[in-house]
């Protein structure tokens, strides 16, 4: 089998928003609220986050389940990375996650400002400052046969999207409203000429879409 | 985490299943056609016994793709392992699943007629007469820490939930009716009492039911 690009658990608000306006350290998801946005992958027993035992073992833990399984890199934009912007000023930032990053496999970061690699645990960030097709090249060459986690921010979505290397998307819409952010659509259907789609609600109240290509 | 038991992609029939009556060398579930029983997992690109490559990764994608997901060894039945009855009178017998079954673990027959172990590829078979709470120690031994997956059929399912050791169920609710066979249950309320339940329609037909622990 191929190596697939996957997203995985992206959650985008009712209105097709990402994350908020005005991303900062306090507020990684701008005047978005994480936590509300998220709040249907936090109550499952298998949220990569989750410091504590219990949560759910239904629909939604299927998804989260799934974050990890059969996936041997991840290629994220330079904002889920950090809310820094522009040159580096400081080499200490290291994203947001501690000691302990949940992705467990080599990460490609695009920016225009490349850093020197480094380790955390079992996950090592790379700076790349490359096209979509190319970061994809080397992201699989990075996972060793496995698939690879396209792992957001909508931007980065979108521009993988429109140089059309994406095999299959989850996208969890929330029933929160946020105006204005970052826009991943304007409306799920506007994929549907390139890929299928289930729609399947979950009773947390978030409506699983689940693409592929057709 | 604990070791889980876990019945993954079970599929019974809208009048409650798992397989029809008058099991054969020749007819695995009976009267019942596995072909039109499993019809949703077998058009899923991860379902196990799949020879060609393509298949859907919508929602019913993520239940076969979920079967071996931490998994370490599986407990079934011996009229899942075969169709005879009694003292064993061929050893040659060795599963329905030619040289390489689609386990790849330890896995143990509950039969009251034992006979000595063998493997098959990565996947090795052991007979134990024993009530369901020993096999469960047995299986989670072999499973290395891992959980345990419990196969079927519909008898033995009942056997361990009568025991009250299933920690999770994925039932498959397909739209064949069968009218009489090897029963799961007369409703999947049955389980409520003890069970949170999300439940799942799919756009293949089936609807799937995941439950939990309460």
């Amino acid at each position: 089998m191929s190596q697939l690009l996957r997203v995985q658990n992206f959650t985008v608000s009712s209105d097709g928003f990402g994350a908020g306006e005005h991303q900062s350290l306090d507020r990684p998801f701008g005047h978005a609220d994480p936590g509300a946005l998220m709040a249907w992958a936090g109550a499952t027993a298998s949220w990569p986050n989750r410091t504590d035992p219990g949560g759910s073992r239904g629909l939604d833990d299927y998804l989260t389940r799934d974050f990890a399984h059969n996936i041997g890199a991840e290629i994220m934009g330079r904002n889920k990375f950090g809310p820094q912007r522009g040159p580096w000023q400081d080499l200490e930032w290291q994203g947001w996650w501690g000691h302990e990053p949940p992705f467990h496999t080599p990460v490609f970061v695009l920016t225009h400002h490349e850093r020197p690699s480094f380790a955390l645990s079992d996950t090592t960030f790379h700076f790349v400052d490359v096209d979509p097709a190319t970061a994809l090249a080397q992201a699989r060459a990075a996972a060793e046969g496995r698939d690879v986690r396209l792992g957001g921010g909508a931007t980065t979505i979108r521009e993988f999207l429109d140089a059309d290397l994406v095999d299959t998307l989850h996208v969890a819409v929330s029933p929160v409203v946020l105006g204005s952010g970052v826009r991943l659509w304007e409306s799920p259907d506007e994929l549907l000429d390139r890929f299928h789609c289930d729609v399947v609600p979950s009773p947390s109240g978030v409506t699983h879409h689940l693409f592929w290509r057709r």
